[in-house]
């Protein structure tokens, strides 16, 4: 070893599904949006002017933190916004989770918490979910140095009720609570109305899933100005634009189609309703998904081998080898066409029992 | 002050300069390129699909980290990508200053480097600029956490020559050394020829101001495989997908025209040096700047007054209230009508002396 890799902050890196660069591949593996953002984009686009591209975004993001103040009915300075929901989620870690005792998250959860915690040096605990793997509210009564879980959680797309929220927060007053709404907009209650009760309360969201923009990294938090402040403040003193000019002028206009992304939002949910009847009927168990993903396993064949069955027939889905859901598989809610080539070769696999 | 308030991190951030949306403002304060991308870009935006915007972008950003090492016959192992150079330096200060030792940086430099510092929570020291405002290649042979400088310095626009640079990598082999090249094109020595010397050597480019494009932010850092593999772990742990789709695609492209990029650099050092006679004859102090930036004062008239005179004006200049450099402005180089108008308003303003 180099005497200057002492120096090194050496890290266990977060994995993200595969990019298959392959065309004719079904993608069911990254929680993608299977329509594209509204018909509207190819125009923003043409009118995007590349003289400008010279000139540095506002650093500020006005046009998009506005865009995103509107349409919730919240101040600008309610809004903070990053390169996608992990880039604030990151930029909140560092911020809110600057104390000695341990922030608490569940043990079967999106699997970048840990990785931010072991970056920035942050004592943790995971509370076991339960069984069927809902969390417990209870587990999240004891002191701490924040509180962080995604509602729908993910991988399980359970969905915690409105009061369990509330209770959670309730029993936490004292540290920052970060609920993480990459999922909501499939189906599940919000912690939104609740920002203005709870003032240590952060709510993020994404353009990721529900409003078909993975491509541009556009993410938010909510909450009250002075969490908003703080965070800008460290966001300010890590990189002072990061939102490029595209991101700003696509993403300030990405929620004026209202009716598309409700149509799409529709289609995704009665597909997922659907595929969870078929996928019933082949002996599947799986939890109830308010998300835009499936969480299931199969009684009579290990999860890895129908992962790698699905891979060589260019179906991609996620398998994560770790503890307790080592038996499951996430499988994103595709176009019905997509599910309908799913369910066939799952059909085919199960030997159609 | 709430509880909650207890567990946060606290910071000075960096202030950025003004990005004014008026209109009709000659803006020569945050030195970006008064000369827009190669034309090829417009059709590049052109042919954007916005349809592709649902996907997630390819986390490993394999197309322009292609396209980068191609361009400097590098191994893409050696090429690593960022949004804009901050973004590049504040994920290198993460990863290779993770010392109890102070990391070394000059006195009057981009003051960016401790607003980072204090974020991680690195220690470092500032051996102060020579009278003349360069650097003491000695002052940085006392043992330390890591060594960082920009090469020109800013805002001095003073560059190093080669063999000081070497020298001051030779007395480092124990640390990381990182050379800042932001304004590297404009007419100074570059360290990358010795990255393959210095296991070390991390050397930091940018998009943002010869190649015009700091609407896109794209950044990047050239060293051994082995420091790029330390630097994206840390990536990895931060954001999976740093750069948007955006900025991949026209990112990718970047460095294809190069007879259009070697006109405007040709263009803005023809006028660097006519500012400079020009500056010269109004009696002006300026430092010998191979950047696209002047760093100058005058002997009978306190540079903030000049900047706020200038402001009045709509010619947006850029001042640091900092000691050493507080009786000086930093001017972008603007187009030559930009700079025609710019020292017709200082002959006024100095009575034509």
């Amino acid at each position: 070893m180099r005497k200057w890799e002492n120096n090194i902050r050496k890290v266990m890196p977060y994995t993200p599904g595969e990019q298959p660069q392959k065309a004719g591949v079904i993608k069911l593996n990254t929680n993608e949006n299977p329509y594209p953002p509204s018909p509207r984009f190819a125009r923003l686009l043409e009118e995007m002017q590349s003289g400008d591209l010279r000139l540095y975004p506002d650093p500020d993001a006005g046009s998009l933190v506005n865009a995103i103040a509107d349409y919730h009915g919240l101040l600008p300075e309610q809004v903070f916004v990053g390169v996608g929901s992990d880039d604030v989620l990151a930029m909140a870690f560092l911020t809110f989770f600057h104390s000695s005792k341990p922030i608490l998250f569940p043990d079967v959860t999106y699997s970048f918490y840990d990785v931010w915690a072991d970056l920035f040096g942050i004592p943790y605990e995971r509370p076991a979910l339960k069984a069927d793997f809902t969390i417990a509210p209870e587990d999240y009564y004891r002191e701490n140095g924040g509180v962080v879980f995604p509602n729908p959680n993910a991988p399980t797309g359970i969905a915690l009720e409105l009061p369990a929220i509330q209770d959670i927060l309730e029993h936490n007053r004292d540290c920052v609570a970060i609920v993480d709404e990459a999922y909501v907009d499939f189906g599940a209650d919000s912690a939104l109305a609740l920002i203005d009760r709870y003032d240590n309360l952060l709510v993020v969201r994404t353009f990721s899933k529900s409003r078909s923009l993975a491509g541009l990294r556009v993410g938010y938090a909510m909450g009250n100005p002075l969490l908003i402040k703080y965070l800008n403040d460290v966001k300010f003193s890590f990189n002072s634009y990061t939102m490029n000019q595209p991101s700003l002028y696509l993403g300030s206009r990405a929620m004026e189609d209202e009716a598309y992304f409700q149509e799409t939002l529709r289609k995704i949910v009665n597909t997922r309703e659907w595929a969870k009847e078929e996928l019933k009927k082949l002996g599947f168990i799986f939890t109830d998904s308010k998300t835009n993903f499936l969480f299931a396993r199969h009684p009579d064949y290990p999860a890895r081998e129908i992962f790698e069955a699905l891979r060589e027939a260019d179906i991609f889905v996620r398998y994560f080898d770790k503890d307790r859901i080592r038996d499951y598989l996430r499988i994103t809610v595709g176009s019905q066409e997509e599910m309908d080539a799913l369910i066939r070769f799952l059909k085919n696999y199960t030997h159609g029992r």
